[in-house]
């Protein structure tokens, strides 16, 4: 593409419809915008259907704020994960159609109106092991829903009740991706991979006693898992499996 | 499905069509066979669309050989990772028409003639960042076209010389899954995460000097990678990767 | 036993005595309560013997009353563990008859009147290296408590000073399940271990120095134990030891 | 009792039935035997009821041999664990009555006849999630066989399938205790935790991809069970399984 | 000695002089006193020189406090380690005669009336790399001026200015017992190590940048100092070395 | 040197010149101030061009207020890093004309007055792969700057976008020494690595998701960098990349 | 400079000198030579003074003499390191002139007839703590001969007899980079660099005992050094450190 | 003392009984012999007691007869760790009086008769927990002869059978020095710890299963011990034991 580009500027520098100068100004455009603390990356919205997701930890909120703006303005959308409480109250008073998940500790304009709704053409299922799982879920669904990808959810269904997983086998099977969120033992991956054919995204979370050493137990679980195909996410990294879903839905 | 079975199983007896007996042994026959030394899972193809995987090291070649025969005598096909060179040896003995890769280390029966051919719908590229990462990649070909699934090589492109991979962004942006097979510093995911939409699936390999620690850099560079939705699978395992990209593909 | 009621009902519907509709149904019926948040288990007393237990940290103190109101309706008892100071005082003013333990930080509704008391017919004895054990040693003490069954208490009786270990030597003989809690070198399992017949489960604790490493040092020493047959349940993890305890004593 | 003994020999030497240096020598004998590189202790088989085992791993074939003659002249018979080729020749030789299994690098003298019998009063299960896991679980088996406990195997029922292991609920359910055996990512212990009451001891092992780091992951795993009241034992280490069955089986 | 003690014993015995019955008691007597909360070991200021030392954290400050009598009482002298400042402020109130140090978190009653003073027979040189190693350095100072052991201090020495060291030889070549408290890269215990012929003790401290992993770094360092014969503690237990010390002294 | 001083001083000794007394004490004279609780080495500013640095964290403000007088009475200069606020307020109240960051959190007397300015003979270029690395990025720069070397800034172009980093080729090419700060996946370095031929100095931080585990992540893909002869700092630490910098300079 | 060519080449376009398509296959073509199994990146000699370095480990012989045939034919030169025994002899037996270090592990063509000669402009110096750090040392020096940059040895010298490496002091004041090579501790890192002022480059070794771990120790070490500015490379990694070096010298 | 050396050898340049050219000479000697291969360091017999001792280990045959010759030539006598059968062989031959341990790895000329001898005026006490731990501590008694220690042997005492210990509390009244070598749980010399009151210098072996992890698990146990004032050596290092013992005794 950008090999096309290049042709179709030579050859009109070569009639004579673009000058020199012209198409050196062209190739030498760069699609980023420099804030005084971050490089914004406008091209990506063009190159991978979405613009940059701004993270929110670590970062002033008013950085946050720029940045919001910045993306807003060329994309009227963006997505803010892991924000603090502040950070949530200032973009809800600056962007007061955006929507707040004070869960999953996202704030988004744009995307489906309904996080969990069933109106997208794939669907996606959230698998949870446990109840502590859930904000590592949510973070998913909400990005999902700023991808205008509905989701369902089949929460606290671990491995320990085997049944509770195994009586929803019909949802498993009518899902497009499955993304199985676990901590502790992180096992549920293995057994959802061999129940369905789809594309199954593990994410390990740091829920657990001592020995889950900060999540590190079940993302080697989920590594080591003995159903083939499945892969695995950061922990915690919610966002991430809904970005891996997004990759494998085409959205 | 399964619930559906069960429905008409049990009109059938309540008509008389089928007896109690019957309809229990129905219900309890068990799609499994019983080696001596292994539990054969016949009822995965059906599940999964392709027959269980064996996995040669730590088995005896007598194992393997009973496996294989187990599964192709139901299936017409098999695939063996991981062989010692005496499995090889053995199953291409046994079994004339299978081929056998020793990069790889996989035997298999059936798939596509050709491992690397282009003759698949939706193509899988298989990039490397080095040389020494070539085992794994073939593995994942081999696996791939047991399944069916033609796949494409960018081998040596790491990102110590950038401008080598960026000049393949063509086949890059061609691909419908790219697995990303890297060892050292597994950085490259990251930047090949950032260029395509499409499924992108990160494979460590235990290839480095000594701070790899066996592959754990290059599977911690790749969970943490910046590149939102890549994806990866364990150390050195090219065989998950290609079944995670199947699942991608609907193979 | 699952079996046995299939085969009974089918014969039922073969007799014409229960409808396929109602068979189906019965098969059908999941033993699951969904709430909001969580997938309660119901069918886990039966099985197992003791309703879900319920693990408080991480839950809001609204999702803790939930469960444990829905839980109380069914099977008239609940046991919570890592419980916050808010879910202790809520739940205290909600079932004015559960027993609350700051220590061991449980709640619970029925069990033993007196969690140490003498008046289960099989004892088991909870061992301790030091005095800031106690937490962990509690926790299972109230576990055992909440399924019937008594124990009695060793505290402080490290190896440093081997002799008060020794000279208790009777109370170790008499015991039906030994559960040992220590920090530090997690050393006192294996004198136990080698002291007595029955079942030694051992739990490290995060009590310690620098290289304890969170509780890291005791695990792996008890997992190397030199007296054969101890076995090890996570870092910190006074409920699950009490549960293995219960398992061993058939309760 | 050794109370009561000393007791009992004070009365003696008051009455002047012994003598104070022979009530010296009784009280001094130590019931242990040095030999040149080892120190027996032949008390074990008193205070535990099975004489000591012999660790084959790094010791001389002759250290060995002597071990196993001093055990079986006082109580005949013995085991012997992590043998070398050489020393399981040796000890055939040596000792033409005993069980030698290559699978499980064991060597026995006495014990039950047939290892996998189903002669013995209570009965233990061993689960393997692989076939790769056999060996660990022929050390459990020939450990238990050599304490007079017989068992019953279950093989290669991994998670990845897991109907393979719900069609044998049955034998799950008629087990008085469940050694689980898995390598790569551990989990069946969890789902068979959560089927059966009784105890369930996890043995992790080293079968696996890289980022299993020689049976840490399934370790790890192990340890967070989300099935309360599952125990773990080391990497590899079948025979301390069998042991901790043993002490729950009050054999 | 207990040998000559149970010998003695056994010939009142049978003289007459002492009765069965008082053998026993005397046999049986116990010298641990029980707490509700913690075995105190009083027979260890005999066994070992000096009482049991308690350690603060993690304890309630009653329960300090009712060690600290305990162990006054029979001793006329304690040493807590680890206080909160809570514990110390009740400990000084309690008894006025203690000496307490806030930067090493201690509080004593007798000992030494000066912790830095040159009046003890054998002297002990406290080193540390920098200034932020000053705690641990004063913990092992309070404890030996506990023990009746003067020490000399020679802080913030590290190795990047060896010169610094190296001025004071004297000082090196004239202690009996050299302690060398170090974080960030450790090296400091392995050039003292080269210089002196005494007991070299090092102490690895939490102090230092990320890598230093909570002081992971420099204890391994210090286990790996090519200075032949120099030992280790724990991290930041600057209380060990000072033990460690005293039994090298013979104190 | 020394060697000549040495030389110098005995022939002056020969000669009469000067006293053996007077040139024992020359020889001995140490150039350092021993503080209550610090060692100082003004030595250091002879030997390596510029005095110790003072490292805030652990240390009490009036030790940080010693050390900078101390300091700047003999050099006229200090530098501190990682001071907590109140050190901060502190010093800037005593030294009026020091400069004080608060991103970086350092405070620094004498330097460059624009700590990010272009007036240094060779330039320093501080490029970072997140928003969230740019307090490491800022402590480098204001150490570079007490050091009177300038630098440039390239904030914020991670390799997910490797265009944003290609644009600035430039920048990259003119720099003396480029240090890159990089968290998460630590990519970044490999590839500035491969696109210049000055020394690249990688600082990984500890910002990132679970698996980061406090900067191990990007630290161990730094360490395993696939371009050949980039060299790393300790985690967070931008203080050590810009004295690295001055080294290769020869500031 | 790559802006000035396409500025050049546009103007050449527009001027007519150049035809569109061949401006275009000027831009296009790709400095990059495949083989069958690698990417060789002929333009790196171009781009950072050297061409492409062959790593020999993971490689086959035969891969091993295509690239260096393919990189002598361009460059008139290679450098190969950690070569096998089989692939030394065939590429001394190829490329007759080629000199060949079974110490160092590595083969070149060009560069410094004396690899630890003095004819270069600006001198490096190798220190090693230990013999045994002997081969790391060397893969330096055959790297920088390689280059064209003479280098010292100072060997043995490790901080256990501190006055080995102070005796030194000239030799290490006179060298423009100083590159350290230890194992064990990796303390003399810290010690060099507090004694000079030019760039320390740190390489650990994986000499050492047990809780060296393969190299982890010293790594930890030199990457917590106290001696501020003082640079680390992977373990054993002696190529690394002489590429830093070149760096750092302009080479 | 080198003060005095230089305090007197300036009053003889003063006198004119030494020129200031033979006194620079005598300031510059270094009493150190440079091989081509290593720096022997024949200072430390008169700095430490005894000549540098030579680690085996990774050095060529050629150069270790190099180094026992160079250093039997000054001090009569050597030792050499880590041996290999070859270097055992040719030192065996080329110094016949030398005293071969294939056990403990080691050569030595000079030093004790009989290694285990009880001719020394303190003796050392080597106990271990097992019988493979034997060659370790046979290092160490090997290193205490050579050092003119005699030492006494415990074997195979483990805390699974304490009474094997405590029924040895008389040898270990009368050590000076106890050194414990333990693998696996590495819980003995927290026992040994609380009963003797001299130093207690513990040193982990890499026996064990799996989750030793090469002897890490007991080098934490021992740095954990709840016995004050034990010590810890790296993995396998009985000779630095002995060091550090010799160290305790003045030897």
């Amino acid at each position: 593409m950008i090999r096309e580009r290049v042709q179709a500027l030579l050859r009109d520098v070569a009639s004579g419809a673009v000058s020199a100068d012209a198409a050196l100004a062209a190739l030498s455009s760069d699609p980023v915008e420099e804030l005084a603390h971050s490089t914004v990356d406008h091209h990506r919205a063009l190159r991978q259907g979405y613009p940059e997701v701004i993270y929110g930890a670590g970062k002033a909120t008013e950085q946050v704020l720029d940045l919001c703006a910045s993306i807003a303005s060329r994309d009227g959308r963006f997505l803010v994960t892991r924000t603090t409480d502040a950070q949530r109250a200032t973009l809800a008073a600056r962007f007061p159609s955006a929507r707040v998940s004070s869960v999953a500790r996202t704030v988004r304009l744009g995307g489906l109106a309904d996080s969990g709704g069933a109106d997208a053409p794939r669907r996606v299922l959230v698998v949870t092991a446990g109840t502590s799982d859930l904000p590592v879920a949510e973070e998913a669904i909400e990005t999902l829903a700023a991808l205008g990808l509905g989701a369902a959810r089949l929460v606290d269904v671990g491995v320990a009740g085997i049944h509770r997983l195994l009586s929803r086998t019909d949802d498993l099977m009518a899902a497009g991706v499955v993304i199985v969120v676990a901590g502790m033992d992180g096992a549920l991956p293995s057994v959802v991979g061999g129940l369905v054919r789809v594309p199954v995204i593990a994410v390990p979370t740091s829920v657990g006693y001592g020995a889950s050493f900060g999540g590190l137990a079940p993302l080697l679980t989920m590594l080591n898992s003995c159903s083939a195909g499945v892969t695995v996410c950061n922990i915690d990294n919610g966002f991430g499996a809904a970005m891996a879903a997004a990759r494998s839905l085409g959205a």
